[in-house]
């Protein structure tokens, strides 16, 4: 038979127990303090028409995996949580409780090129609230996001808030370049501007933004920062008038966070009010704020901090040393999985020496030896894998034990 | 503006509030149990190179969603989480631990005729123990889904199995014709193999084997079924000789969980023995097991039987009395998290009825109600929305009454 070759697709990866452990606790704790916040799960398919998606992503549509399915219909996979909550709100206004607050932990797809921590799947934690311009929405999403990072260790966090108000003056080109002039230096981007046509006035106006030398803060952004300023957040809050985020659909407010310590992560988390993007959809007007959190960059940043949460594996397991008492090991593992302890059982009666090392190799701190002379006098050996003790114990003992 | 008209393709689907936190809560209770029997997390990607898929379904084959992606590879999306799985075990041999044991739980895709309790996505939570053939493993991964179902509430169930082996002397068609007996019925499972030219001697062993005319059990199923016996199940284990499970891949121990309540859900759990499915791969031999919950048609018949988990929402809601109280509002909200309590705010001031018709209708029990006087004096009222009962309370009464 013909061998197919095992392999993954480019900016496409596995991620094996220790990873996913990590990352399926950090949803975890993402996920409540989402809920702390009052928002609620929303799932939406990973499939949409394609024409849901198009047109409100600027010059990323092109990233936007389409096809054709069997059907003939033109399809998109998801390339972001916001669009598909603009497609459901509308999908489901007159029957939707508002504002609907609402948060999703989801994988999407964007056809990029694959960079460090920049993979073409990736995971996206989103809260939003929509059907409201509360200033307090637009605090609380940002407070919201901000307080997931703390729950996952982080104290030395930065956002830095805008709104998009200050670039009314601007063309859409230019505020995509100002977005940028963090990466490229105002040189290239007065450059560009020019090259693109953009004219000597709104360049001078844009190059004065981004030196800093721009008008009062616009009242809506102070009040959201003063708003904000009531969580006890544990990071700093920044004005940063060259914040426009890339996506086309942000309306007011903008933001994004970053580690100081880790600056080469970029903006780990992000967002921003979007009062247009149901419209697409609705002849009823919905305003809406959200953000959104990146767990890829996020766990690189945690693995680089010592931040990252340990993977729930087995405690104990319990080694096969005869194959008679297969029934019996059985037996002895249910009794402590009944205890909730998590037990992994050896099933095959290898030597002792290659028992011991897989235990060690998945870190399971605890090994319990039991042939049928132990099983015959109720006494079983108890080794602690870390420090090679060994103490002979009964099976209630054993549970106490493990227990605590 | 032109509105693109908000909907979802045919056979994929939104889940909202309530039954996307009852999802959530069932892969929780699942994935303990995952667990407690020692198997680790593995994520696999949603697409891969068709060919890794191609082969592997039989007749089912043209169900997979597949494309061309930018760069022009032919690509297809996760149709079930085994044949990812043995790619893995493949492109990792070396490195591997064996025996591998791991739990996925993520959505797959078919482009099957959507009908009831059967769509186009939908997830799978599975466990499987590869590069190894002892019985033990059989019997752990059965018990271990039978189990989950435990947890879920359920202690009806049936455990049908059977063994491969007794369908040795039959081909591949015959081998599906058997599986859909108990669909179609005998004798129009023997009028298509006719059509299909089986031989009559044939036709006359399968229909001896459907009527319950077989041969003694297979030694190592015997076996299978003594060890299943040591995990004090509470559901029923049955030999069952119409057992084959219609993908290709499986061959030994093959199993089916149904419930005897509910048996227009079909099988809410299968798997079995897959010994040759990683050598398509490999040119090293690992024998493999498996088990596979379908989370949905679960769903359907946890909520008939009212057994569905109940949706973790906010306990309690900060109403909205006067716009100057914004940042009081949040304070008050954001000390209610910080100590666990989930807690939702208001956003605008609106008339307390609204307020109140919105919290009734999100099943948020408690109402704190503040304006200016409450605020200076100290004393908060705190209404119960059940029962409409109203006290007084200072903050740190509120607090010990909703942490009770």
């Amino acid at each position: 038979m013909n061998k197919i070759e095992p392999r993954t697709l480019k900016g496409f990866r596995d991620y094996g127990a220790v990873e996913q452990g990590a990352r399926q606790s950090m949803f975890l704790k993402i996920q409540t303090v989402f809920e702390q916040f009052g928002f609620s799960p929303l799932s939406t398919p990973t499939l949409e028409y394609k024409e849901i998606l198009m047109g409100k992503y600027g010059d990323d549509e092109k990233l936007v995996y389409s096809f054709q399915d069997n059907g003939g219909r033109d399809v998109a996979m998801r390339y972001d949580l916001t669009v598909p909550l603009a497609r459901y709100v509308a999908e489901n206004q007159g029957s939707l409780l508002l504002p609907f607050k609402r948060y999703q932990i989801a994988p999407v797809w964007r056809a990029d090129n694959p960079q460090k921590g920049r993979l073409r799947e990736f995971y996206q934690c989103d809260v939003d609230a929509v059907g409201t311009d509360s200033i307090l929405a637009d605090a609380e999403v940002i407070a919201c996001v901000a307080k997931a990072l703390e729950a996952l260790g982080l104290s030395n966090y930065k956002i830095r808030i805008n709104d998009r108000e200050i670039f009314s003056q601007f063309s859409q080109d230019t505020v995509r370049m100002i977005d940028k002039v963090e990466k490229i230096g105002v040189e290239a981007m007065t450059k560009e501007m020019r090259e693109r046509g953009v004219s000597d006035s709104e360049i001078e106006q844009a190059t004065n933004l981004v030196s800093g030398n721009t008008k009062a803060l616009p009242e809506r952004l102070s009040s959201v920062i003063d708003a904000l300023k009531k969580f006890g957040l544990k990071g700093e809050i920044d004005f940063d008038p060259t914040i426009a985020r890339g996506l086309d659909y942000y309306s007011g407010t903008v933001f994004e966070i970053v580690l100081p310590e880790k600056p080469e992560y970029g903006s780990i988390a992000g967002g921003g009010r979007y009062d247009g993007l149901v419209d697409q959809f609705s002849e009823q007007s919905y305003p809406a704020v959200g953000a959104s959190v990146g767990i890829d960059r996020l766990y690189g940043a945690l693995d680089e901090l010592g931040l990252l949460p340990k993977a729930t594996g087995a405690e104990v397991i319990v080694l096969n040393l005869e194959a008679e008492l297969g029934s019996d090991y059985l037996e002895l593992a249910s009794s402590l999985r009944a205890e909730g302890i998590n037990t992994e059982l050896f099933y095959e009666p290898a030597k002792l020496e290659k028992q011991f090392k897989y235990a060690e190799r998945k870190n399971i701190t605890w090994a319990v030896v039991m042939g049928s002379e132990e099983l015959k006098s109720g006494k079983l050996k108890l080794k602690n894998l870390s420090t090679r003790e060994q103490t002979e114990v009964s099976k209630s003992e054993l549970i106490t034990k493990l227990q605590s």
